[in-house]
């Protein structure tokens, strides 16, 4: 195998034309059977390959820094920098991570997997190497999704590049699969011919000449205006970028590692009078059928699958299922709710009501921001949204969740979907931020349902309510309870009496281990307390008065600790005046800390957040 | 006068455009007197007079929402939606809002005045109306200026916009003060016919003849491609727009009420296509000289002036100079260092380390986001990056903080001035989240300090550490202290040592009230320990040992009192095996509302944020 030869970039370096295509094949395989084995991101791998050699071939890693966006797409960086044997524990606890990973190699950069900021790491990094004024500077290159260029922020970085002129190369992979302005019409000749060195002194001679004529009179007009919609249709997608001050070539086929190499070699030359976009059309899944005709992202982040059949489709389950039905429910009695999602239907349990009402969903691309304050303008006018978004993802429009909903008061409601710890993509995919900031927001009600069924009643009370409200629910299956066993409206939920002497207080996902905490304790003949608190903010008078009477009260919650809900419960019933009268609290939650991938209920039992966690802080606290 | 004729905009409807020339002029005297007696937003008001005028003549607002970014241009939409008395108050307690203000006006919706998030607010008012389906649905116009064009949220609506091809009246408000590529070389001319029924009808015959052609052939490509970079030195800002798919009418005179009428009337029938972008080109501070010529913004916010002398040239005071002189200090000492602002130079106090370095200042635009993420670029190349950003700006960015700054653990050092209350601008610019949140980012050491003293050596002490850094500052007078008096590195500072009764934990600029009421209960007979935590994360041992020790423990500062640094004490000298055994806390802090304008020391005195509130605050806490 070629792949045996392959240790770091440099063996790249030696390998003909016709093995590269074969090494190409080795990856294809070596990947398809890697994610079979652990679960992982597939296709957007798939489609890299070839562009991937290209580039660690042209340049020069990591004196040359290459950045990947959404770094799901840098397995096949991770192969030729020397990682292979670690595909072996590829997102398990302690083995290779799904992202780019700067323990793990000099030759990883940027680890966080929200998208659209390599753009402004790249010009943060381009700063850096212009200030240390090296006599041969290196190149610093920034890989982009099409889908990515729909957050603001890479249009933020774009802007900046070409007026501050910085000396970035952009490789804008493009798989057309989500950003509509990108697909361009111009041929590859015409690309070419952009590319060549001749042409390019041409043109700038040419600018020269113009910026120096003066303005065009009356006269001319009609003529100039009619030529200019007949050339506009060819100027699409480079318009766009030159006007921003950022040259572009392209596009090239990204399965063509000549033409790549040739695209890129020439930019380490144009890089030198500023920023240079290379647009790479790929192929999402590229050379695995499975993947290849995927769609609605089914295989995105596929599980564990036979690699001779391929991967089962994905369909929501869990939490997501019960949002995906109740979301439709809801809106068949309302024809006021709208959804909106950032680029991410299937995920979060939107196709079936999509199906149901195209003209009532609205995906706005991977835009958190602007789908947020789009969601206070379409309540604003009448109608009632709800944004089904990852957790983890509503970090990006904090500022918008408190200014633009949270101030005018609008009855936008939140479902976040992959709340808590979510696992195998590590730190910036946990969603443990949701309830400590939530909380904090002026007229928020935040719901956390602890089953399916509470879930569904959880949207139906938030419908009815006057202002925002956020649903937060984990990943991964979700519990099933009967009809009687669900609460209503902001009340919390008593699920356990006990002898008066322990009172657990749990949230979400954690009411299950708080009830398998309570039978241990009751076997040892300690009968406890249980309240689901539902309804994180505001907080049930009933609740917090029940637990003031008991001697000793644990929280628990899969969301950061500080700041968080049990924080607020402490707060609550702790009696100012005279602290002997109130009982002993303990807080559990997340620590404030980066947690690293692994699965779910792993990361949570280490962190004391299950059956065995809570009884032990019982233990603790309890006198005697 | 005629402006005692308008009452509503309808009044304006009746007027000639010689009369509104001289209305246009009492409008300016007028804005001009106001802002004198209350201080108040000065150049961009006087530049948006005819524009507004304009526009409520052409548009039937409410039923046609005229919606403005960054609110603050919107004075002269005040005064002819009959707010003309309310003047006298403008940004007093009780008084005119310095923004638009829902409760003011039926023709007001938004209120936040973050930049950037207008044509959000409008695309989700345009789905709003179109899913009415009223049979003359009414048009939606956003207002928004170049700067705010910076920002990455807009080009997400932009793109959604024009993807979706919702019907929206965008009016580019454009003083050419900031955002380059907007500064168009289309002539007036051409803007005509581009506006002409005709023009537009040919041009759609053109382009779709255009689609159906076949791709041109190798022969042709040469030619194309001169002619190509001949025509887009024409296009620039119009191609931009219209790659996103938004239709382009401009440049026009922001000064011709006519012509703009001409333009937005013509508007309302194009919008029938779909979203449509009308480029106005006004001039900040139009008609009154002082702000004319007011290139650094020093009157965007003026203070209390004589309208004969014009106000006075605005200059760093308290922290803000304070920060100004320290980070020269710090980088004549290291080359490494560089600053960074979202487009706020001269209100962050950079001006001055601008001059003397001018290549090692960053200014990204309105676009925090990008700013945070660039820093983390640097810092990762080795520089150390200095953001200086107002607190409540950094909410825009928590994401970036979060998981390209910390979870990288690079040396970012966030200097977050107009910290706290702020007063003046309402609820969107005090800065109370910046603790709460930070304090919850892994590894992020959080500073606040006392004085002005006190800032400058956290600056030093910030640089020194290896890791993400916040220092935060109000607005305002800074305490100023002797050098014996200053704290060093992440140690808390002992002000004084009480009888072991009573203890005071201060932040920031409520150490200066926590003397003053330990000086009161001195007087009372009651010595108390009064303590400056300087860090608040991570929170020094020494004041949470010395704080348990006491009977009493009030905590006060001017952040959010919900997981804010309280809270944190709290937690930590809370006794968790024993309740009687801790003091009795009581936590003072911002409440989870929005707090409307007024002068800060009167909105803290509301809160119980003075000497006198933390007196109370003791006095409910000691025992008999």
């Amino acid at each position: 195998m070629l792949l045996d030869s392959i240790r770091e970039p440099a063996d790249l370096r030696r390998l003909s034309q016709g093995e590269l295509a074969e090494l190409a094949g080795e990856i294809r395989d070596f990947i398809v059977q890697a994610v079979a084995e652990n679960s992982g991101h597939l296709g957007s791998n798939l489609g890299a390959v070839e562009l991937t050699l290209a580039l660690h071939r042209v340049f020069d890693s990591p004196a040359d820094p290459i950045l990947w966006d959404t770094g799901h797409q840098a397995y096949v960086h991770k192969l030729v920098t020397g990682r292979r044997e670690m595909f072996a524990h590829l997102r398990q606890a302690g083995g290779l991570s799904g992202y780019p990973c700067r323990e793990e190699s000099e030759h990883d950069f940027v680890e966080n997997s929200h998208a659209s900021t390599i753009l402004s790491y790249a010009y943060g990094l381009a700063v850096a190497r212009d200030a240390r004024g090296e006599e041969v500077p290196g190149h610093i290159v920034a890989v982009i999704g099409d889908g990515s260029l729909t957050g603001g922020m890479a249009y933020e970085a774009l802007n900046n590049l070409g007026h501050s002129g910085r000396r970035v190369i952009v490789v804008l992979n493009d798989n057309g699969r989500s950003y509509a302005p990108t697909v361009s019409k111009l041929s590859h000749s015409l690309t070419e011919i952009r590319m060549n060195p001749v042409y390019v002194r041409r043109q700038r001679r040419l600018e020269q000449f113009l910026r120096e004529l003066p303005v065009i009179g009356n006269q001319a007009e009609r003529g100039m205006d009619a030529f200019k919609a007949a050339v506009r249709e060819f100027l699409q997608p480079p318009s766009f970028f030159e006007s921003l001050g950022i040259r572009y070539v392209g596009p090239i086929d990204g399965h063509d590692i000549a033409a790549m190499e040739h695209a890129f070699r020439n930019a380490t030359e144009l890089d030198q009078d500023g920023p240079i976009l290379i647009h790479v059309l790929t192929q999402k899944g590229r050379g695995y059928p499975p993947a290849e005709d995927d769609d609605e992202k089914h295989l995105h982040d596929a599980p564990v699958f036979d690699p001779v059949v391929g991967p089962p489709k994905a369909v929501p389950t869990g939490y997501t299922q019960a949002f995906a039905e109740a979301v439709i429910k809801e809106a068949d009695a309302d024809p006021r709710i709208v959804t909106i999602t950032a680029a991410m239907p299937g995920p979060t349990g939107l196709l079936p009501f999509e199906a149901r009402f195209p003209d009532r969903c609205f995906d706005v691309g991977i835009a958190e921001q602007h789908a947020v304050t789009a969601a206070a303008g379409m309540a604003m006018g009448g109608l009632r949204p709800i944004v089904a978004i990852y957790s983890t993802f509503l970090n990006r429009a904090w500022d918008q969740v408190v200014y633009d909903v949270a101030l005018h008061r609008q009855p936008v409601v939140f479902c976040l979907d992959r709340a808590g710890i979510t696992g195998d993509d590590g730190a910036s995919h946990h969603g443990v931020y949701d309830m400590a900031l939530l909380t904090k927001v002026p007229g928020m009600t935040v719901f956390a349902p602890s089953s399916a069924q509470e879930l569904q009643q959880m949207l139906h009370d938030a419908l009815a309510l006057d202002g925002p409200v956020a649903i937060r629910y984990p990943k991964g299956k979700a519990r099933q309870v009967g009809e009687r066993a669900v609460g209503a409206g902001l009340a919390a939920n008593r699920l356990r009496s006990g002898d008066g002497r322990v009172c657990l207080v749990a949230v979400g996902k954690l009411v299950e281990a708080a009830e398998k905490a309570a039978e241990i304790l009751a076997a040892d003949g300690l009968e406890s307390t249980v309240w689901d608190v539902r309804c994180c903010q505001p907080l049930d008078e009933e609740l917090l008065t029940d637990a003031r009477r008991h001697v000793v009260v644990v929280t628990a919650e899969d969301g950061l600790r500080e700041g968080g809900v049990g924080m607020a419960v402490a707060d609550a019933i702790h009696d100012r005046c005279d602290p002997a009268a109130h009982p002993r609290i303990e807080v559990l939650g997340v620590p404030t800390s980066f947690l690293p991938h692994a699965k779910p209920d792993r990361i949570l039992s280490e962190l004391g957040l299950d059956a065995q966690g809570i009884v032990a802080a019982v233990r603790r606290c309890l006198p005697g």
